[in-house]
């Protein structure tokens, strides 16, 4: 079950760049949630392509449901949904796999699945495939939503430029930009740096920074399954991701334990934390204050640059410039799929721990 | 099922830190492998206290194999492997679990099981639960030994001195040193900066870096159960880790594509490539080169420093040092458990993969 | 995850009676086996109204395959296959499920799901969302196929009519009857039940029998992943069955040790028995021989024949007269599902035995 | 994980028959139940030898709590209780698995573990290991015991004589003899019955029935993880059991749907059935009646009787009349397993549907 996330609000993925279609099974979903296309929509537009950093691949992204609803109500049963694939161009993937592209899984996939994979787009490996985690992802924020529970994510860096917006406003205002970039000092940098390498053929990296407020404490479960060890899954799902913190994260190693502790204080009727190094995770399992993880992600490594490869059948060096529409930096479109992961992990453990209902009623 | 890891080489997690024993079964080691305590207590003894850092509580830890071998050989059936608790002192947390100590799992475990969880010495929340992990690592790590995969990991930072460290024979002659680290300027200064913050009653953290070679091309699963995804959670269930990154990890935000991808180039008979930036992991699946892997270590939460920290029961404040032997840095203990969970993922989809056989012979 | 069935052949079912389609997502299944549409459609041809049995619901099923093929070869993602629903009628189910239908689900899933389930032919309880299970089916039995392992089932009794076949010729020849019965004897008496009960509006229950040739000895795991569990659990996933047994099954009650045991005896270069009262399992092992399970199915719970059932709002008695189109005994439709069912587990079990290859060449 | 069962409340199975113990890890319980030893020890009593038609070996099975339990209640971490082997004879044994034995496991697993499996009585494969399923068992029972459900079985069958007891104060009796029979005058036929198969050196066979009362309406879940699918695999971890079958079971083939459909009628504020030949089961779901569920029981294995066998080594044929202590008949010893693994398989969708709560206050 590789292509299956979670136990209790479970998401399998299918589908294939340039296949019929993207999509994925949510299996555990409350029935009598309401849920229309309308409810997905939205979400799915937040990731599409003609942002300043994408590609030109035009994806008009039509969610459908195929099962699961009935009368504008989930029922209890699979929610299938998918998102059917129109403006394919699979010219430039003739030559694949037999050159393998730096930076891709090309040659990852070509050995494992002894060259039968479809490596047209990217196959199963494109970003294309966060279409489907983009429509669980909806479907897991409105169940989290009625439980008070809420997620925003934002572009913390890209190309080096980092955000530094820090209030819950600023962060929030990001959505309104098309770099989801928070801090109105650093867009135009941004946007700048983005401009540049798309020039030289070359691409850029960043972080994006998710925060989920309204968790409640004891989220989590001991001593495998923890909310930060699920939720790093889910993350690394996402191609392109190779680093993921929370809270304090790397920067932990720097500090003392009397700097990285945070301390307890009553706060009406309850315990809150003075700061939140541990980015509302102690043992695994919620504290009760904002769960703030970040995922670095790196440069897309499509690019126009010529770079070293190999021919697969004759093990001849061989110099690969990739053709092909690909965004010069992810991030953008990213930072909807980081909060779709993040909302997919929180379902999941907001069910485990009954905090959402069996039945929504 | 949330104190059981992986899916072929699983790995169950029970007992307690003052409590009759910590242990572990693991399910899914093939038949025929030659086994005795022998070959687990060198790892346990790598964990050990003892070391410059480390808690005063003398655990002369003795790896016992229970089930799951007969003649010296595994059978297939499951290995149950068990360190007794000894030296217990739980006179310290008397008060606990009314008052929760920052940094800890006291609060979120608190709420999570209405009061009901064994608090003494962290419970199941104590860094003595990765003797379980060490244990289920030896296994791994002679199971893939077979197979031609080594695992080494070294203190990559500790207190914000880094290692500098960088070849493989630098990195092999870390386990020489109690601080497992690999460059020997930096040892003295990281001995300094332990005592200094042993005698301000504070605590350090650090970074770990683990590297896997002889990993064959294809291992892991798209798009979930991804080699990155899955070692990332086995390696958020070590207490203490609040980061995991591969390869050239948080760094790539700033890299551009051109220098971040990792060009192919043909190897006597194969493909490699000439830089490791992926941390020998491209689309979530093994590409040939070696796993590098960083998780950073937050400092001790257990601090003598007084703290802010608030009474369950009345929601006063109070202030709170914490009482009971505690290390000052983990770091150099966990080494040995962050090798033993990069092993037993590794074993996992090795098994998955068929490239460990089903029985040796 | 409880519309998933499986650990490394899994099949995740979708879909509703009424609703766009029913379907299942594949995974496991390896790279590089041949299949197009044309491999499934005759096994989904075997389950299809029409015959003397069945519903008047016209069914033009045909498979489509959406992902996880690429050149006429799987390629290692997830096979996602369905079904539209195209000849849907219904007006009957206007009053469920405030009445709900003897013998049906309709009341448990009415509590359980609050009211939301989907109502309409039964829902996700149709026996339509079998169809699924039957492309599921078709896949395995293909790699099962190459692997030399065959399965077949037959109508082993039907309305208290038992078909005294043995032979595997005669067992063989049962799929050229739309009964699938091998004993030409019991044929005519079991058309002639059908006639008498379809005329009084009354339905008719019968065994379902299936033997695996080729099997290896060694499929199964202990001690809880037994190969009869989970063969056993696949098949009570057929709505209907209501018993399953092996070899000798309940009638191993009334045998001595010295009948029911089977005798080893040297074959050709290995070992077989003599009798087969194990149906091929041992100690949840395969051990060789042919699998051999009967399952009970019940008869068709919709019937035209006035019952008592409860309006759920007013808990008045009322009484209930099944309108619809429904089939007076599904056991010739569902002896392919049987068959799926077997197959599907069989593949599970013989991936994980690394019987089969994890890319077929 | 084939030794762990079960998704909320799972059991991890370990230990051998002649090796150190056997025991069990359960992951899942609730926090806040108490549980001491002694909660467990009735029920091991009762699956104790000493019975009419048990083995000499004289089993003084002691429940040992390892973990998960602090101040006498379960904490939320996981269970694990073994009872350590005492009384151990394996000298009989020396021959095999030379000489596989007709009835058991022996080849099977001889050939799937490449001759590393434990064979001394059994060794995974014993009945013994089912003193671990009776622990998990009691405490499942208490769980389920605190929301009202409470299960009995009783021998239905054994050696060809039927129990034809029906009253449920009648089957409650059936606690009083050591047959566990509730039909007063076939319990001196299955004695004699059992006094003869023993002088002949043969064994017998029967059939457990077991009833749950008190489950709501609602437990189980489609399409697969069915409480009959699920019970149903349970079963067949018991070692004997070849065939499961729910309320009418397998005489649904021969009943008419009008017969076999269960009426629903009102009952004070709800709904009930006026029969239950759906052993409170449809289409996977409990319907509020009680459940009931019989498992053919195989006669031991192991008889005095020389039988036909295999030289594993040179192929040759040989005969075999297998020494050791067994039982007559397991029957007796088996019905507090049936009840454990129905009382596990409750407690698992119990869970699941939040019938328990997380926490037990």
């Amino acid at each position: 079950m590789s292509n299956t996330l979670g136990k209790r609000f479970t998401v399998t993925s299918f589908g294939e760049s340039h296949g019929h279609l993207v999509g994925v099974v949510v299996d555990g979903c409350p029935a009598g949630l309401a849920l229309i296309e309308s409810d997905i929509q939205p979400e799915l537009a937040r990731r599409k392509s003609g942002k300043p950093a994408s590609t030109t691949r035009l994806e008009d992204d039509r969610a459908q449901i195929l099962s699961g609803t009935h009368n504008g109500y989930t029922t209890g049963a699979p929610l299938t949904m998918v998102v059917w694939n129109k403006d394919i161009d699979s010219s430039p993937y003739g030559q694949a796999p037999t050159i393998p592209r730096p930076g891709h899984a090309d040659y990852s996939a070509y050995i494992k699945f002894g060259g039968f994979a479809d490596h047209r787009g990217g196959g199963r490996f494109s970003g294309r495939i966060t279409a489907g985690f983009v429509m669980a992802g909806a479907v897991a924020k409105k169940l989290l939503s009625l439980s008070g529970i809420e997620i925003i994510a934002h572009t913390a860096e890209l190309g080096g430029i980092e955000s530094r917006a820090a209030s819950m406003d600023e962060i929030l205002s990001s959505r309104k930009n098309e770099l989801c970039c928070a801090d109105m000092q650093a867009l135009p940098k941004m946007l700048e740096a983005l401009q540049e390498a798309r020039q030289a053929g070359d691409s850029l990296g960043g972080i994006i920074e998710a925060i989920a407020i309204g968790v409640p404490t004891g989220l989590g479960e001991p001593v495998f399954d923890n909310l930060d060890g699920d939720m790093s899954k889910a993350l690394f799902a996402i191609p392109a991701v190779k680093g993921v913190e929370f809270g304090a994260g790397f920067s932990v190693a720097r500090l003392k334990g009397s700097q990285n502790n945070d301390p307890f204080l009553p706060v009406q009727g309850g315990v809150a934390c003075s700061s939140n190094n541990a980015g509302g995770i102690n043992g695994g399992i919620s504290n009760g204050m904002p769960i703030t993880v970040r995922a670095a992600i790196k440069p897309t490594p499509s690019i126009g640059i010529v770079q070293d490869s190999v021919k697969l059948d004759s093990l001849e060096p061989v110099k690969l410039g990739v053709k092909g529409r690909h965004d010069t930096c992810i991030v953008p479109r990213a930072v909807v799929v980081v909060e779709a992961m993040v909302a997919i992990t929180l379902a999941d453990f907001a069910l485990r721990a009954n905090f959402i209902p069996g039945v929504i009623k």
